[in-house]
């Protein structure tokens, strides 16, 4: 693709997981990248070097939900890859207010500075499965019922429909995915509260324990972060895109407990460990989720290039590496 | 009804529209009825003081946003009314964080309030028609896609949401009621940004223009008040009323011509007029309405009194007599 190169990108949330992978796939096509960071943890801020190995990556620091950070930042952006947000489902019940804050009043400070500006890059912003709330074992497509079981996951819908209002009022477009499970490098180990695979991972590599919440048996779709970041890459640029919403997944599922077992059988150490549901997290808890990807495959050409053995396999070198345990 | 003599009844937005036409049905209950307000306009002030008539009514001053005043209001409340918000569509528009601290942020400091207090009063929220978006000339139940056009409509939503996921983490019992078009008395002429029917009496008793935008086909479905609040006294005792969201309308539906003409005709002044459409009414504009009200009447065994001509020679007598012009 061509359509990067010498293009203004931003990116919210740019040091987290998404962003330091959306950061390195698009400098590989010569984008003009600026990032915002809430904070300049050490671990991200290294990546960031390693990734740029010299080549030009403008950080600006602030909130989201600061009206001054966000025109500054927005001013002459052709793209926004729009991650910034609180991550953790049980975590938003723990403090819906801050959530609240940072995930719904962000987004709007963010298309309300737009409006203002008169300015009107495509926005690709980040969804979760956890919009759909409890769907049972079918495959769910982009018209399931959206009775999310959390703060977060209902702080996401809304999100979604301040992007759908926003292009109905003012043409900003947008896409948004609603991602899964994703995994893959570039999680700071010091963060514990998202990425199921990755903190499996890191905790098999340090021959720990895999936490299993009750049995284990509900059903997940991981998708390694590399392919999910080349369908946000196709999304933002496809004018088909525009006032779309699309599920975001590898499109099968697997047990958390075959999960748990398989990471614990490749890394070679950990032990898997069932206990019983923290009732915080059960009743954030969906069950199974099987994601319908067919409308995201056929429309933007797109479909995953790692299955989930090699995807896992490269992740846990990654975190080998890092964790100094080759 | 002698479910509610003796309870302590709440009611935030106390001295609005739907609060004064609530007072004035409970206080015939014998409640003990405390009141929140944000303000005192002497209009609703002067309302309160004819309709209590010597009976005792707590006035609390504050705003739903604000924790203090919020934990001193619902202490030891049996039923909460919860009628506060900033009303407006349109206006939500123009300014959609005001909106979004109101409508959003100030149920969940409720919600949250109630969560720490570790009490779980009943509350009803009244929700509006505006969650369902545009919805064509079909009857629309409770179970239609739910596609606002306004950040008006999508905060109403987001506080359905709110307090279902209220009841189903804490327990906090709620009821919801999605409320289409209400007339009658107890609205203030001052404020300009709701109730198109009694803005159009007013109007007409004045002799003043009863402005139609475009061509006035819309169909809606308009309640008069006193409906209304009868079906939310019931409603929040209903024991099948617990996690339950209910349309609640008149059932039937005329269009907005058809309105503004019989009101002219009923009060004998007024000229309706047909204008071109505000480019900002016309983008949360949804078209025609027609309320599917099966569920409400046949769960809570509740229908409508006041067939639409009694309901509106009542609203003209009582504002002709407001305004001074018998």
């Amino acid at each position: 693709m061509d359509c990067y190169s010498g293009k203004n990108i931003l990116i919210t949330g740019g040091l987290g997981f998404l962003g330091l992978n959306l950061v390195r796939a698009l400098l590989e096509q010569n984008a003009k990248i600026k990032i915002l960071t809430h904070t300049l943890d050490p671990q991200p801020v290294g990546w960031l070097e390693e990734i740029r190995n010299g080549r030009q990556v403008e950080v600006c620091q602030g909130d989201i939900q600061n009206p001054v950070v966000i025109q500054e930042f927005l001013n002459g952006g052709d793209i926004v890859f729009n991650f910034a947000g609180r991550s953790g489902a049980t975590k938003s019940l723990v403090d819906a207010s801050q959530d609240m804050q940072t995930n719904i009043a962000g987004h709007l400070n963010i298309l309300e500075t737009l409006r203002k500006l008169q300015q009107y890059p495509r926005i690709i912003f980040v969804s979760s499965r956890l919009v759909y709330g409890v769907t049972g074992t079918q495959s769910v497509n982009e018209s399931f019922p959206l009775n999310p079981t959390s703060i977060y996951g209902l702080h996401k819908l809304t999100a979604e429909h301040y992007y759908r209002l926003y292009f109905l009022h003012y043409g900003i477009p947008f896409t948004v995915v609603r991602l899964t499970n994703p995994y893959g490098p570039f999680q700071d180990p010091c963060r514990k509260d998202f990425g199921i695979v990755n903190r499996f991972i890191i905790s098999a590599i340090q021959n720990g324990n895999l936490e299993i919440y009750g049995d284990g048996s509900q059903l997940r779709d991981y998708i390694y972060v590399e392919d999910a970041t080349d369908a946000l890459i196709r999304a933002a640029v496809a004018t088909n895109g525009v006032n779309q919403i699309w599920n975001l997944g590898y499109g099968d599922s697997i047990t958390l407990e075959e999960m748990a077992n398989k990471i614990v059988k490749m890394v070679g150490s950990g032990n898997v460990r069932k206990v019983l549901w923290p009732s915080k997290a059960q009743k954030v808890e969906t069950g199974d989720f099987r994601c319908d990807t067919s409308r995201i495959r056929s429309e933007l050409n797109w479909r995953p290039k790692f299955q989930l053995d090699d995807g896992l396999f490269r992740t846990i070198e990654i975190y080998k590496n890092l964790l100094g345990k080759p």
